[in-house]
């Protein structure tokens, strides 16, 4: 019990801690709808622990305040109407010191539920669940904000954090055998439903990089015009760029004949030993395309991911997110959690820099539309 | 001389007073393209004296921070590039404390101009324009305020301001004969160049109310179907209500029977007595329509509004913004101000409880695309 | 009456007689929401007559197909619902040789209906109305084969018709002085109702050109960078050309350092010495400041129209169409016809090429809105 | 050699075929994107015999007009520049006598150069791959005469052609036992690139229905509100269908208490006993939730299909199309085919009622993007 207390409260603290760099003003815009505001997370973490925890197992829990269930809903519809998401950057109402208060009175009761003599299984269960929530929500806290301060004209500094390192190590092929391997989450340690039923698939003879692709050898894609020959681009993908107009990685900027990016610690010249970073699905595979080679499915990544290091940005795999066999969503609202997103996302392996210690492992299935480029993404190559 | 201090000095303190109420937050956000963030109205209207006072006239000023030329310009293509207006409510920064630290900035210098020997009339006028420039974005203030706290999904309260009255007078309709009228501004007055130029128009006989359109009557109108019949609508009217699912004026909700509006003062049942509020030019075509009679032109409301008292609400006239005869604009980025609005816009003339004593006058043409409805407008019949 | 059954006869023939050249594909395409297929204008025209002929004045009439109601109603509400307008396109059927017989059918009832001993004045009132819509979807007919022709990637042939002459005589400018005029149309001819209602207005003085702007002239003014330079344009107009990327008259196509246009007898250099056709209001009045000088408005034009020669092209005025003094709408469908589109719209004065001959006359006001350029449009200069 | 004579000749009379009962307008629209009209595929299918037959193979070759290259290209980037695919429905040129002109002279050619005596193995396979191009096109020309008749007001009759059947077999589900298959087109007959690569897949035990689900099954599901409940739907479905105000499949209307349909032989009432068709992925995985079963994947359904009788309907199935282990797209525009499409659509196994004689075979993909409604789709359940 002191341990789930003791890591319920890290969790709680972390997310304020991502927000401490930030003006008050920071915390409330949505540059675009898929960035949620500051202020958003930090309140609908909370609710999330209201609404799951607090209401169905304290019976003496009273509401911090009615209008939060409308205004901090994600996409749960059993929970009832929510404000739409593009609109959450409208919401400056409550403001941040409000929001600070709801944090503080909701991890104080659940604390104190942890404290119940009949504090029972299902209970455990559902505050775990809750941590983890709100840890993905921290590395969506680390995106937004990038987000919004490098959409400012004037590229603000936020701080020596969440940077990635130079790969040291000498670039290799892992190489793996065709047969049957398993796949999936085990044991009793916490799990998605999206991961766990383990189970068997064949895979052919594969390999696999031991690095990520570095800015430098993306440059020399950009300087050989991978960005406009069509024959390396899924038809989408060349929809794509060509309708936003996207030459290079998100928050890369062209001065003269040099690169320049945003990074959380301010605005500097691309880094060319660095694993390349803000990458779409498809500016992703049309490298691979480019380089002779192709991505890693899930499983193969999955199979191969213990005979290299991971973990600073989350790799693209060419996989659909789709349910594996017997996926069973769960009844009533938490069954909304990942089972309805199953359609049109591919599935990213790994973790990264802005991945809170201890939430991801090797069967951790991330998701995003293809065109998605604000997240921690990089690439690793297969053939 | 002191009389200009004091009235420059004045209109930047009102500024501030009326964004005192918010909270830091409410700053930020900007709900709909033509709303402005109160941050970028405090912002934008010390930047007008700083571009078109300070770096013209005074040789030593120092600019206060580089980036605010391309942040808070808003139309003027002489004076640079700007941040797109739909994308002013994602810019956080600067936070609302350097915004005000640029005000007093600003504010010191230009009165410290005021005391200089060489003070030109020129320097006199274009202080005087930014006055008038930063009395309409009070205006504006009021009504973005009114827009940002009205979309909370919690309805909180500005305060016991802006609030408009019952007219206590009995209903009546002055007669005007045909004939030749003047029509503009005349004398040593400030004015804007749209309204000058005094010239002569022919006007038949007409009639014109000496009273705004109330909420009660208003509220027949709705209760006979006006909104659903499309034989009182132009057609744009009705495909803009219709698109748009507008069944009542912006801020009324309906519950159950009863309508209720937001007002600043918190959200309350529709007060009948009032005059009816946030109408776009086709409900109040529609309107005048469906009692028989029509809305005035703006050479009628001219001639006419000295014998009626006017200025709690801006009333809609069937008049099109356009140059007066010899309209000339001013070179350079100040002759941006207003002629190139003069297409597809209605004039609204009088004044509201939002505009800064002694700002409107008869002569005064305001302007506003016919279905702007979060401005203060209302209606005044004609026959 | 027998010249009333000439006039229809003769305008009947004319609507087909104008899609002789085309192929039957050519009746079916919508490659824009303002422009309808020439099947459509063929049978809305006919469904006029009997909507508001036949089916009120002929107790014996039966109805050729009752989906057509449906099918070809424009915009009255009053006559029941109707195939939206961008949908246009996407009817098929009835095929063309349907369409042909609906016309027969319904111009041979039409004949008969005048030879009754009954004929009334009312009768004769709305035949006429409807040669004069007939004759108005004619000149749109014109247009829209020319926009869909135009469209084609390969610039088919039409004929040689409907082309722009040189006016040979000496460019001279017509001087007006101040005074009460009288404006609208008089006497017993048939009139539109927006023109109805003869009234005085005050004019100050003024001068304009007696001849039309020429391709020549407007080549200058491309070629000074005109579209380039924002102080020329009004903001709206400003923002049209750049997010359509206009750079050039509609149909203007440049080819190494010469300009080519789709005329209706093929693709050919442009003809420096005719008149620029095909720009918006928002062209013509950034070509006006361009010359330092202004457009007329509409009551200046029909004051001095006497005094040049004019219809080869609808000259764009500085006006918004508006309702003259006193301005009622007829009851019911009818009444439909031009009130409701007061609004957003810039009055065109003159007539042109393609204009049905005795269509147009001095007080006839024509009216597109602002950014329209597929109609047959040209520049009058005033100052 | 006359063996692929027949084939050939065979497939481009079906084309025309397909086209007979259509009047010469229907040849036009193109009601949505995603639709071509049946002139651009009588056209399309021609280019691509003359661009990868002729052109390259016959020396002699003279190009029958050369805009068609432009005009009929559908997204060959190696091929050049080609007409938007919104935007076919613009072209009422060429005229339908001269499309019918180009198949002929092309059909004969390619006949022509089949009796030479250097006819070579690459040549046939060009050819085969062509006549499967055409035969795809074949089919998609049903679904676009269908789309283009039943979205006339007036739903004209087409024939009594393409029409589905009761299934008579006894409803039972096919048991799979788990374990290691096969998968992907083996032997020497013609296959597409995208289902080459036979390759083994483990796979879990499953059932797998005899039976397409019957439109008595899926009105079932909409009585029971299956539309309104958001646990049935994955997050994206429910969105398309609310916002897309979709209440049943594609052609469906309720009239009263009945549902109708438009079928190519006419408006008629819903028949029970009929499969399903016209449902997208979303309102196929809907249902399959509904009744607490689920979706075959592509996999599960190859390995299953000898056991059921297929063919009337394609079947979503759960599986994203995505490239087979080793796929590589060919050089030049015929890699164009489908190794570019292969993100975010889903795979339909089986064939169609359209489907040309021998055209699908049991390892064969067919894919579309899920919220897909106008193909012949249909749904079989599996557990």
């Amino acid at each position: 019990m002191e341990e789930l207390k003791k890591h319920f409260l890290k969790t709680r603290e972390l997310s304020e801690k991502i927000c401490q760099p930030l003006d008050l003003e920071d915390y409330v815009p949505q540059p675009m709808p898929d960035v949620s505001p500051p202020k958003w997370h930090l309140s609908h973490s909370t609710w999330f622990f209201e609404q799951f925890v607090l209401i169905p197992f304290d019976p003496n829990y009273k509401i911090f305040n009615t209008d939060f269930a409308f205004l901090f809903n994600s996409y749960y519809n059993n929970a009832g109407d929510r404000v739409l998401r593009p609109n959450r950057g409208l919401m400056s109402r409550p403001p941040v010191r409000e929001v600070m208060a709801y944090r503080k009175y909701v991890t104080e009761l659940v604390l104190k539920l942890m404290d119940r003599s009949d504090f029972s299984k299902e209970m455990h269960e559902v505050i775990v669940l809750g941590i983890n929530h709100e840890q993905q929500h921290q590395e969506l806290l680390v995106y937004d904000i990038k987000y919004i301060l490098g959409n400012q004209p004037t590229f603000p500094v936020y701080g020596e954090y969440f940077g990635v390192k130079k790969e040291e190590h000498n670039a290799e092929f892992v190489k793996i055998s065709e047969g049957v391997y398993e796949i999936g989450a085990y044991g009793d340690a916490f799990c998605f439903d999206n991961e766990c039923g383990r189970h068997k698939v064949y895979i052919q003879d594969f390999e696999i990089s031991n690095r990520l692709v570095s800015n430098g050898e993306y440059l020399e894609f950009i300087e050989a015009g991978g960005y406009s020959d069509f024959n390396l681009w899924l038809s989408e993908g060349w929809d794509f760029i060509n309708n936003q107009k996207i030459l290079a990685p998100l928050y890369w900027h062209s001065q003269g004949s040099e690169w320049f990016y945003y990074t959380l610690n301010g605005y500097e010249k691309v880094r060319e030993e660095l694993p390349v970073q803000h990458v779409s699905f498809y500016e992703a595979l049309a490298f691979a395309t480019w380089k002779g080679m192709r991505l890693p499915t899930e499983f193969e990544w999955e199979i191969a991911a213990g005979k290299f290091s991971w973990g600073q940005l989350w790799e693209w795999t060419y996989s659909a997110y789709l349910p594996y066999p017997g996926f069973q969503k769960a009844p009533g609202a938490l069954g909304e959690y990942n089972g309805k997103f199953m359609i049109n996302q591919n599935v990213l392996r790994g973790g990264s820099v802005a991945t809170p210690e201890g939430h991801s492992r090797i069967t951790y299935r991330n998701f995003f539309p293809a065109a998605s480029r604000w997240l921690f993404s990089g690439i690793r190559l297969a053939k």
